[in-house]
């Protein structure tokens, strides 16, 4: 894992301007943005679907800085004032704060943006009609139908009621559908098998709710030291989450519930999923 | 001009999601923000350049679709307070004061993804291939070293003196680059011939700066009434433009040599290229 989230961040230093680039401001922004932190989560889903389905390293670099670059602009504008209006972000102060304000809007544009450009700077896979798929694919995962739209209904759910269903398909949408696109974007860098996306869908869908019924977890119990975010954030806010709505013993079974669903999804794929199910257990672990 | 406006307004009504699709105030707000107004300057040279080297209209609508998302999505950011902080845009409110600002900020979002979903939800070209690098071209040009780049030197430049050249290169960046993709994706829909790319990039480039040019004459002449949005905020924030360099007299006469210069590069591809020339003319002697 470490191996792989250094080269990531290493294609991810290639594939932004240089920061004595013009406008420096913003290509200095946007690096401080991206690099040096964040778990990149997203890439090493990237790349351990891509394991499974033998996909080549050099193509996975480009779809992890795809789907970590749309991850990295959906924290930067949901960080801002208007929004969630937050001063730390893995651990340092956000864009907005260390810059200011107009520079994050633009950070965010220009990483949204960078993210289609890696994802078309190269061929990724045998046949170019797939990887314009990829790009449908990303960009509705990223926009209003998933995880624009998902934030949509989150800013909508802020001091109201909301049904255990409703919560779902808020994050199904939020993160859910950007992990979904991690997952299946790495398995098309290579040949997946017949009904092999099928199955790592079902894996993908399995560890996106898993991911963020652990969030809910840390941000109730955590500490802002150890996130490297502002913790307790949901409930200063009455946000619904699944603590609020299922108490955090429900929901750290339900997060062990939807890993054992997640592994069983890849049973027919062999060894060649070990990386795949080694995320599970991650995700549903980690303290931060 | 008009049956191809209707055309595009059509397409662009069906490529976004409908209003009572949740989330219902994201959607209402995405359509709000592209729909009903606005010259379609983009589209139609898109359309234009289709017309050039013979590719189907229904591609065409794809690109003129991309394009003009991209162009609504930057127009409801620029709005936003932390930017120009503007009231009033296409003859109505902006989407931040229509709305509200979070909302705004996903709107933008939103449609800058829906621009890139748009451009890979169907094939563009005989070669898939081309269409990779079709999409790779919009994001170059919407980013960092385009579009929004030009923004962040737009803003940096407020209230500070400016040469001629700088200027240029900030609107080369800011609104030529995404001129530049609308002619050439229009183009690479049909089947371009030896070196007509390139005579076709000499012509973008050229109409351009002549369609930036323009602008700042009419936000400096124009009254708010006919341009639909608020006039004479450049000079209101000194910021350098055309006019405050040249004046009014020489930066007319600019727009005519870029006009005459646009018309030129064109001149091998004969009738074919009628509706491009037809639209270097209305840019330059457009009143609104």
């Amino acid at each position: 894992m470490a191996a792989i989230q250094e080269r990531v961040e290493a294609a991810l230093a290639r594939s932004l301007p240089a920061a004595d680039h013009e406008p420096r401001r913003l290509h200095a922004a946007m690096r401080y943005a991206v690099l040096g932190a964040g778990k990149r989560v997203r890439p090493l889903l990237a790349f351990a679907a891509g394991a499974a389905t033998g996909a080549a390293p050099e193509r996975l670099d480009a779809v992890a800085c795809a789907v970590e670059l749309v991850h990295a602009y959906s924290l930067v504008h949901d960080d801002l004032p208007c929004m969630d209006d937050d001063v730390l972000r893995r651990g340092r102060p956000t864009v907005h704060v260390e810059f200011d304000e107009a520079t994050a809007l633009l950070v965010g544009d220009a990483l949204h943006s960078a993210a289609f450009e890696a994802l078309a700077a190269q061929p990724l896979a045998h046949d170019p009609q797939r990887q314009v798929e990829m790009v449908r694919a990303l960009a509705a995962a990223a926009g209003s139908r998933g995880m624009a739209g998902g934030q949509a209904i989150d800013l909508a759910a802020v001091g109201r009621a909301m049904t255990l269903p409703e919560l779902e398909l808020m994050h199904i949408m939020k993160t859910g559908a950007l992990i979904r696109a991690s997952v299946l974007l790495g398995a098309q860098c290579g040949a997946p098998g017949e009904g092999e996306l099928e199955r790592l869908d079902r894996y993908a869908q399995c560890i996106g709710l898993a991911f963020q019924v652990v969030d809910d977890v840390l941000d109730a119990e955590g500490s802002t030291a150890t996130l490297g975010k502002t913790a307790g954030k949901d409930a200063a806010r009455s946000k619904p989450t699944y603590v609020s709505l299922l108490g955090v013993a429900r929901a750290r079974e339900l997060a062990q519930t939807l890993r054992g669903d997640a592994r069983a999804a890849l049973a027919d794929l062999g060894p060649r999923a070990g990386r795949l199910a080694a995320l599970a257990d991650f995700i549903v672990t980690r303290q931060f």
